[in-house]
């Protein structure tokens, strides 16, 4: 560099604001989903995150240590987004229900993030553990036994993640081609999914009955959620029944 | 090439086998799975699976016309080893619990795999077919209405694929280190999961009592997924009876 580009630059610099002020978690948080948004998850690269913040490694390594921590800063972006608002002020299954919908929706958005969040510990993640302290208390408040309100969590979140995939699915996921002949309970069944939108699409009805493939695989997805998520609650609360000791048993005895 | 190297090699080539009998699905499906397992999805390519097989490109491109061949065979070898023989002749909830214990087993060993497999069409994969005959028939008849067997199957596997990742998580996943005295009811809820193993190898009791961290867990996992599967049964089962046009209706009006 010459001693006059040097100077150049340097008064650029003093006009500006100074370079630290440019990063910031939540700048480096946008950037680091945009990129797993473009390129997946191994888009994810510090040189990508240095690169497209247009600032120096070194510069990124002055506010994040590692990939580990853009990953938390990640992580507690998504899971603060998450609504526990319904835990302390509606019932438990509609608190839970709410819950579970923003949270799939949250990662429906964000799919190649799931592999990485599903597996990485809450430890350092601020918005996360704050996640998790409402949900406990609103088992908590609703009577389950604290040894089993994590199992019953982790429970909830495996349908989570996995419907999460489902919202992502094509809207032929099911179609058996060729072989249907040789899967006929399984193609019939495919065909009268959701009331037999698939079938109007397919047999010649109104095609203008039959939504648009997304939208139908949209509505295939939320009805499976809401099956899903119904029965899930359902079966829990008789768990959490089942092992609460019974009302009243003190009195009695 | 000088006309004697290529002699020479075609020398060779006509001393052993021909070109063409050294692949195979099955080969060629052993080795994705190894290269997935060794450097995740990203490490599939049609260029690496031909080296890894000792093959030209062009001689893989004989057998598979592209990487998404590649993956319905992949597909069709880890459903070909979904357990579905209890449908047909174990109770409808036996049969459904043997079948997801199975399936989370498998996806737990492949987990790169799930984010793909989760949203690949079941055109042209005949054993994967084949499974959701299997788990169809089983549905209908346990009296299943047909146009809610594919969305509860969808619920399962979403819980299934879930729950494979939580078989991989490590056990400090929910440790919230200095946060803890922020999050008092979720980290007591943490030190209590399973009974208080975690407890247990924290607090000073005897640590030859707390299970290995690996050990526990996959026991953490095991009660969670036991418990979303036995509450999202039990749930399913109840939304199956109230569909269920009750019996004796006709013989009654």
């Amino acid at each position: 560099m010459t001693a006059v580009a040097g100077e150049a630059k340097h008064a650029r610099r003093r006009a500006g604001r100074p370079p630290q002020a440019l990063l910031s978690s939540s700048r480096i948080t946008r950037a680091a989903l945009k990129l797993v948004g473009q390129d997946g998850y191994k888009g994810l690269t510090m040189a990508a995150l240095a690169k497209s913040l247009n600032v120096a490694p070194s510069a990124l390594y002055n506010h994040v240590r590692s990939k580990q921590d853009v990953l938390l800063l990640v992580e507690d972006h998504l899971m603060g987004r998450v609504d526990v608002s319904a835990f302390g002020t509606r019932p438990w299954a509609e608190a839970v229900r709410v819950w579970a919908h923003s949270y799939r929706d949250v990662f429906a958005g964000h799919l190649p993030l799931i592999p990485v969040i599903a597996l990485l510990p809450v430890t350092n993640a601020p918005a996360t553990i704050t996640m998790y302290e409402a949900v406990t208390r609103g088992f908590l408040d609703a009577g389950w036994p604290p040894e089993t309100v994590i199992d019953a969590v982790v429970a909830l979140e495996s349908f989570i993640y996995g419907s999460a995939y489902d919202a992502n699915a094509p809207a032929d996921i099911f179609d058996a081609g060729d072989m249907a002949p040789a899967a006929p309970s399984f193609s019939a069944a495919v065909a009268r999914r959701g009331g037999g939108a698939a079938v109007r699409g397919r047999t010649g009805g109104d095609p203008a009955d039959a939504p648009e493939p997304a939208v139908q695989a949209r509505n295939d997805a939320d009805a499976a959620f809401t099956l899903g998520l119904n029965a899930l609650v359902a079966g829990l609360a008789a768990t959490r029944e089942a092992k609460m000791p019974p009302f009243g048993t003190n009195a009695t005895v």
